[in-house]
């Protein structure tokens, strides 16, 4: 028999994004704050290590050590990855507590709003995706294809996403925030509910941003910035692009156009993670995607049904 | 013969404040952008150990590191200390190229906009602190009788003060906010030249926010916070609070309204610092100030024009 399964909700994954963390102190000290569903939550900080001394990671990103060729190898033992492999056996899908869905909670010094992050087109993310779009709107990134930046904690688990919360700065505690995260967990726990009881409708459509790529800032041969974000575009996340916007300025007020590759010159493109304070260090200063509107696939629903009939219930939902 | 002295602009004494090093990159560059007043400026990159790991200090905040029985303690050696050291010795007002005015150029997390932040009441700071509000409108904050907090840069330099600019997220460059810094750059190397050159005129009030003490969160008996900031009041430093004015709020929901010393009930304070991201680690969650009108003292001026008549001029002023 089939061992029922928990919702993992993640929060500090990055040490220095303080919001969620405060969340989880509250959630254990009112745990009814979540069993409005019936679901079997656990709650767990992602990374306490890096969450102590308030910095993103202590030696590697957590949320980049669960590629499986860097779990498995006994060669590399880093603080985080070692963090990794401990998240997944206490609470991966093959453990003895298995969660099968994981809700991993972000916030970013990017203007994103409420937003949702998927990692490829699994079904069932997409479903939940889906689910949470209709009843609050969110807008969703989908990260893919990307070879500089792989081995998301959300892939291990049969289901799961990203919610990212934003603007806020790093180490700092909003309220706004937290009651964005937590709008978007308990959305996410009704979805999870109701498909558990064959009773989840999907929206027609969902709309989702395809990531195209990433931009890293214009840089002097030595390697350091030459021009910095122009400020049209600082807090314009989701705001369509065309080419030959501006996008960078130099210290001398020239502006810098954006520059798309053939294919996509007449396209506009939607701007995400825009100055994100973490991503410097990844060459990233802001990244592109297309918006796209797909048909609900029939595919999905039946998917994230499967895997929300192995939940566990916690009682009678209240 | 007294040595020609420089004025001295200090960025990135807090290694994640990224906009004053961006600029700082930027005048070594060009830098005939700083030199249209004539004065001999010294640039230097305040903690570059700190900034170099992007974070604001190594061991000990370097802006709490000039206090004097500190700086004489043999027995004391953090990187952060021993830097403020060097500062002193190669830019203090005894140095070989000695400067005698420093501006200490900070970032902030809260919306202070671009502001000056005065230590203590020494005549030529309120002049120049007079002369930039009489030039840009700027607030000031002045930050004095807090034993809690010393030892700050501009308190070793017959004169100086911090410019201080925000919100920006600790770690991300803002166009706007480097523009706002280079103003106030620029503002106060025309007041020093104006002061210099015996022409400087000083509006007949300052206003001025004096502080009066700072709050803390209400914390659990473990020390973990039990409230964040209320949502009313983030970003909005310098506007007046009342006793009773929420600035609290439990994950509840329970606001907890402000309560102020006897003496201060019927008055209105303002805030400052709402919710900086470096000072959670310092018990801080906003500080409280008077607002005050000041009559501009006779003596201001003839402090600052003393020491403004012993900086180098290079060349005449374009």
């Amino acid at each position: 028999m089939v061992k029922p399964a928990q919702v993992l909700v993640v929060a500090g994954t990055h040490g220095n994004e303080r919001n969620a963390p405060w969340l989880l102190e509250h959630w254990r000290r009112q745990p009814e704050a979540l069993q409005r569903h019936g679901l079997d939550v656990a709650l767990v900080l992602g990374n306490p290590a890096a969450h102590k001394v308030n910095q993103r990671y202590v030696e590697r990103d957590l949320n980049r050590c669960f590629a499986p060729e860097l779990l498995a190898d006994s060669s590399r033992n880093e603080a985080d990855l070692q963090r990794a492999r401990q998240l997944l056996a206490c609470h991966g899908p093959d453990a003895e507590a298995p969660s099968l869905v994981v809700l991993d909670l972000h916030s970013t010094t990017s203007a994103m709003g409420n937003s949702l992050v998927l990692y490829g087109r699994r079904p069932a993310d997409l479903a939940l995706a889906a689910g949470l779009q209709g009843e609050l709107g969110l807008p969703i990134y989908l990260h893919e294809a990307d070879a500089s930046q792989t081995g998301f904690l959300v892939e291990r688990w049969p289901c799961g996403l990203v919610i990212e919360v934003g603007p806020v700065p790093q180490g700092v505690i909003q309220a706004q925030i937290c009651r964005q995260s937590q709008l978007g967990v308990e959305a996410a726990l009704a979805v999870l509910a109701a498909a558990q009881r064959g009773r989840l409708r999907l929206p027609a459509e969902l709309v989702v941003h395809c990531h195209l790529g990433s931009l890293d800032l214009p840089r002097h041969p030595d390697g350091s910035p030459a021009a910095c974000l122009h400020p049209e575009l600082q807090h314009r996340d989701w705001r369509p692009l065309r080419s030959g916007d501006p996008v960078f300025i130099d210290p001398c007020g020239k502006e810098i156009g954006l520059a798309l590759p053939p294919d996509l010159v007449g396209e506009s493109v939607c701007p995400v993670f825009v100055n994100e304070a973490a991503y410097g260090e990844k060459g990233i200063a802001l990244s592109l995607t297309r918006r796209e509107c797909w048909p609900v696939g029939p595919d999905w629903l039946l998917a994230l049904t499967d895997i929300a009939s192995q939940l566990a219930q916690r009682g009678a939902p209240l």
